[in-house]
C-alpha cells in the first residue's frame, strides 16, 4: 500500500481526500494535519470518518509516498515544497501551481508566487486534458471547481474550432464551495432561500479558465465572462456556458454534428459522460463524474453547453485522487467507481 | 371600497393576491373560486388566509368591480371573457394577453388563441414600461416572472443604445415558480440539493422578453437566448443578462456612464432600485421589489446586468395590483409597500 | 405617532421589529442602534429595509416614546435602565426580565442581573396569559421563542388542571433562532440536511417554562424535561408536548374534551388559534399567529399538543409589538394583522 | 458472486441497493424490477447508476441467489413468494414480515396478511438484536426506519431495566422517507422551509417499536407514544426518546452507569457507536452508521437518548444487505464499510 499525507485535512476538501481513499485499494492515508485539529483525532472534527481512526498533526512527520495539499494559496505551495525538493509526488488543491503566468498569479492572489520555479514543471490537473504530462509530472496544480465544469463543457467545441471566441459562463455553486471558514454569505440564514451572483468584478477562477481554453483554442484566443453565483444546497456545480456557433457550425443538422463531437471527444474517458438529458448536479453527488451537455440554440445559433459535477468530488478531491492514481503509475480509475448518492 | 374577484385561488399566485390585497386600503376581495376546492373554505386550502373568511366558488357570481385570473393559459381567457365584455377591468395572469402576435402564441402554446380579437387592445404589464397604456386599459396581461426580471435588468441598456442585440439571459428561479401542481422535478427530495437548467430547447418565456426588448430597441431587433434554471428555495429569481457593449459604450469610464443611464432610467420609480451591489433574491422575498444592478466586465468589454425578484409578487402577483391601481386610478403603490421578509 | 426607539436594530429581530411597525397606524421607528453599524444607513445592514430611511447610531439620543431592546442578555438591562429610570415604557427582547427568581438568573445566565430591583415590577411578556398586567407595566420581559410556543400549548391543559405534572417539550426551531452571529453550527453546509438536538444538559429556555407552566399549575409543579432541535430551516419554531392525562381526563370522549378546554381557553384570542389539523410552521411565517392542536393518544392515555409559531414574530418582535400596543394603550392587533408568507 | 434481484428498483430504498451492491466484493445485482420502467435502462431512472448497466424488467425471471424486494406492503409479500417457496433468501423491506401478530398488521395495514403462515419463521431484521436468527432466516422482515433508530435508542436501557415503561419517541425524519410517490406534502414548495408533525393518531411503525421493545422488556410492556415529523432534509432520521429512570436508577452518577449501560450494549458493533456529543443526522449520511447518545436529565430523572441514521441505509437499504451478508454466510460489514458524504 502506497501511504498518502494530507495536508490541511480539516477543510472540506481534506474530509473529502479522506472518505475517498478509505475506499481506494492501494492508498492508505498514514498522515493528516490540520492547525487547530493538531493533536486531535480526525474524528473529532469529521465524526463521519472515525472508523479511519487518524489523529491530526502539526506536520507530516512519517514518510510518504504521496502528499495532498489542501491548503489555502501561497501557505500550500510553502509547504508542499520541502516534499517537492524530497521528490514526493504532490497533488495541490490550492492555486498555487494552476496559473502557468506568475505575474497573473500575482495579479489574481496579491502575493509573490512561493515557487514561481516550479511553474514551468508542474501540470495543471484537468485530467482528460493533460493526461499524459499529469502522468509523468512530480507537482500537479489541481484544478479550481469552476474551471473544471467549464473547461470540461467547452473543451469540445473549442478544439474542434465550432465556437466563436466570445464565452459566458455562469457558474451555480453550492456553499461547500466556500470552505468551512465562517462568513456572513453562508451563514445559514442568509444563503438558505436565497440566489446570488458574486466576484462580478473577476473571481479568481477566470484566469485559469482563460489560460486552459486558450491552449486548446487556434488564434483568436477566447474572451471569457464567468459570473459565479452561490446557491442553496451544501455540493455541485452547474456550469451553463454560452458561445456563438461559427456560421460554418450552423445549419439544420447543427445539433446533431454538435453532438458528435461531444460524444467522440469524450469517448472512452471513465468519469465524463455526453448526457441525453439536460445533468443535474444531483445526479453526480459524492461521485467523480462530470455530465456533459451540449445543444444548440436553434433560434440565434448559439452553442449551450452545460455541465454538472459535485464541486468536492470531480471539483476537488477526487479529481486529485484521479490524478494521484496517474503518478503513481495506477489505474487512472482505482477508488473512484463508487456511485453517487441520491436524493 | 373596491370589489376584487380572483379566478384560481387555490394558486400559489392567487394566494398571494389574497394576502396582499388585505393589506389594500381601497380593495376587498369578495369573490375568489378555485376548482378543486369550491365550497370550502379558503382556510382550508391556505391557513394563513384564514383571517380573510373567503369561501371558494366554482365561479364569481358575485358583482365585482375587477376580476384577476391566476388560471393557465387558454383556460383563463376563456373565463376572463364574460368579465371583459361586461366592461369589468381583468388583471390576467396567465400568458393569454402578453404575446401581441397570435401565430406566436400559437406557436408557443399549442392552442388556439380564445380571444385573438382582444390582443390589440389588451395591454402588457409590465408597469415601469407601459405605465400609461395599462391606466388606460381594461385587460392586462400580467407578465411572466422570467420576463419582468429579465426585462427590467436589460431596458436601460436597451433603450439607451448602449448594448449589440445578441443577449444572454441566464434565469434562476425559485421552486413556487412552477406553481403548486405535482411533478417529479418538484418532489422535495428531487429538487431539494440539486440545480439544473431546462427548457433548453425553448422556455415559454422567450417570446415575451424578445417582444419586450424588441420594443425598445432600434433595429436591429435583440437575439435572445434564455434559459431557466431550477433552484433550490421557495421564492425568488435572480436573472443574470449579458451582452456586448457598443464599441462607443466601452471606454474607462464605462461603468459610471452605465450607471448613470440605469440611475436615470429608473428614478422615481416606487419599485425599481439600481443598487450599489450584487443584489440577493431573499432582498425582495415578500416585496414588490426588483433590484437591478448593472456592470461591466471590463477585460471583455461586456455588460452584466443582474436583477432581483420574487417571482410571486413582482414577478406576478403584486406586479398585478401594481396593474389594478393604475386601472382603477388608484396610487400605484397602494397596499404594496409592506417590507419583505428577512431571513 | 408615537415614536420608538430600538436598540441593537441590526439583529434578526431588530430588523423584524422594524419591518413590522413600519405598518404600524401608530407608531414610527425613528432611532436606532446598532454598534457594528453605527453611523451607517439601516439599508446597508438590511437592504429589505431601504423604504424606511433609517440611520443606525451609537444610542438612542432622541427622545422616544417606547424602547425595545434586542440586545443580549445583561446588556439590554444595562442599556435599558437609562430609558426605564425616566418612566419610558421599555420591551426587553432579552432574557433579563423574564426570571422572576435573581438566583435562577444567576445560575442559568452566569453574570449578576444588572436590575434585580426591577424584578418584581416588570412583566413576563406573554400576552395570552399575562395581558392585564402587561398593559400597566412600564417593563416587560419579552418571552423566549421556545417558552412562547410550548407555554401556549400547554396552558390549557394545565389550567385546567389535564395533565400529571410530567412534561416533555420537544423543540423543533429554524436556524434563525440562533441569531446572525456567525458559527460552525449555523455555517450552511453544517446545517442544511440536518437535524440535531442541543442543550442537552439544559437550555436558557427551560426555567421560562417551568416558571410559567407552575403558575398555571395547581401543586405539583410541572416537571418540564424540553430539549431543543435545530432544523434545516430559516424561520419557525414547533413544540411537540406529551404528558399524561389525569386518569379522569381519559375516557371514550377525551379527545372532544380536551379540545371544548383548549377553544374555550383561546376564544376571541386574536393570534391563537386551536387547529383541527396538525400545523405546520410554515403556516405562521411572517405572521403573530400561534397555532395549536391538542390530541390524545389514546393507545396510552397521553396529550400531544403542538404549536407552531414564527420564531421572529409571535416568538419575539411581533409579540413584543402586540405588548406595546397593551402598554400604550392601543388596540393589541394594531400593525400585526398582515398575513404571512405562503409558501 | 452471489446474484441479487431487486424487486421495485425504481424506489428510493431501490436506488440505494444498487449503489451499495455496486460496492460489495461477493455480491452482484443481476436482476431489477419496476413496473413503471420496465424495459428502460437502469440510467434512465437514476442517472447516477449508470455504472451498473442494468435493465429494469417486469419480473425476475434469471436464477437469482438472494432477492430483496422494496415494494409496498402486500404486494411485496405476494411478489416474494414464488422465491420463498423456491428456497431463495429474500430480504423484505416492506412491512409484511415485521409484525407477528397477523391481526395487528390487519389493523394498521386494512388488507389481510398474503402469507400470515411465514410470519412465525421470518425473522424481524433489526441485525443488533436478532442477528442470530436472521443468520438461519430465509425471509427477513427489514425493519421500519423509525423503529430502526428508536428500538436501538432504547434498547439498552430496556435491557437493562433501568427504564419505567412510559416511553415517549419523537422523530424526525427527511423527506425520503416518504419515498419517491408524489404528493402536496412532499412538493418542493410545501415541505422546504416547514416541519411538522404527522400521524397524530397512530403511525404504521408504532407496533414495530412496541414488539420489539416489549421482546427486550421485562413486564410491565413498554407503553409506547411516537410521534413523526418532516424536516426539510432530504435524509436522516433524529429520534429523540424519553422516559423516566427507574428509582435505582436515578442518582448522582446515574449518566456514568447509563453510559457505561450503552457502552457494554454496543461494544464490538460495527454499525453503532454510542458518542460523547449529541448526533447530527449528516454525520451518518450515506452511511450504515447508527449513532446514539443517551444522557440524563438531572432535574427530573430522566433518560434522554437520541439516536442518526440515514433512513435509507441503516434505516432500509443498508441494514438489509447487512441482513443479506449474515444470510448468505458473508462477513456481516461487507460491502458497507465506505464512509458516508459529509457535509
Amino acid at each position: 500500500m502506497l501511504r498518502a499525507g494530507i495536508i490541511n485535512v480539516t477543510s472540506y476538501m481534506g474530509g473529502e481526500l479522506v472518505r475517498l481513499l478509505a475506499g481506494h485499494p492501494e492508498v492508505k492515508v498514514t498522515a493528516v494535519t490540520g492547525r487547530s485539529a493538531a493533536g486531535k483525532p480526525l474524528a473529532d472534527v469529521f465524526p463521519h470518518l472515525a472508523a479511519q481512526d487518524l489523529m491530526v498533526g502539526e506536520r507530516i512527520e512519517e514518510e510518504v509516498d504521496v502528499v495532498f495539499s489542501a491548503l489555502p494559496h501561497a501557505a500550500s505551495a510553502e509547504q508542499c515544497l520541502p516534499f517537492i525538493r524530497s521528490g514526493i509526488p504532490v497533488i495541490d488543491l490550492s492555486a498555487d501551481f494552476r496559473l502557468k503566468d506568475v505575474s497573473e498569479y500575482g495579479d489574481w492572489y496579491s502575493v509573490e508566487h512561493p515557487a514561481p520555479e516550479l511553474l514551468d514543471t508542474s501540470v495543471y490537473g484537468l485530467t482528460e486534458l493533460h493526461r499524459d504530462e499529469i502522468a509523468v509530472a512530480k507537482v500537479v496544480g489541481n484544478p479550481g471547481c469552476f474551471p473544471t465544469g467549464a473547461v470540461l463543457a467547452l473543451a469540445p467545441a473549442v478544439v474542434a474550432g465550432l465556437i466563436e471566441p466570445d464565452i459566458i459562463v455562469d457558474g451555480k455553486s453550492g456553499v461547500s464551495g466556500a470552505g468551512r471558514g465562517l462568513g456572513l454569505s453562508y451563514h445559514f440564514a442568509e444563503a438558505n432561500e436565497n440566489v446570488s451572483a458574486y466576484a462580478l468584478s473577476g473571481h479568481r477562477h477566470l484566469p485559469e479558465m482563460t489560460q486552459e481554453l486558450g491552449r486548446l483554442a487556434e488564434a483568436p484566443k477566447p474572451r471569457v465572462t464567468f459570473i459565479p453565483h452561490l446557491i442553496p444546497m451544501n455540493r455541485g456545480i452547474l456550469s451553463t456556458c454560452y458561445a456563438t456557433l461559427r456560421a460554418d457550425s450552423t445549419g439544420s443538422d447543427a445539433k446533431t454534428r454538435l453532438r458528435e463531437v461531444y460524444a467522440e471527444f469524450y469517448r472512452g474517458e471513465p468519469f465524463v459522460s455526453v448526457t441525453d438529458a439536460p445533468p443535474q448536479t444531483k445526479q453526480t453527488q459524492g461521485a467523480n463524474t462530470c455530465l456533459v451537455y451540449p445543444t444548440v440554440d436553434e433560434r440565434t445559433g448559439r452553442l449551450i453547453a452545460v455541465s454538472a459535477i459535485d464541486n468536492l468530488v470531480k471539483g476537488g478531491s477526487g479529481q486529485a485522487i484521479q490524478n494521484m492514481n496517474l503518478m503513481m503509475g495506477l489505474p487512472e480509475t482505482l477508488g473512484l467507481s463508487t456511485a453517487g448518492l441520491y436524493p
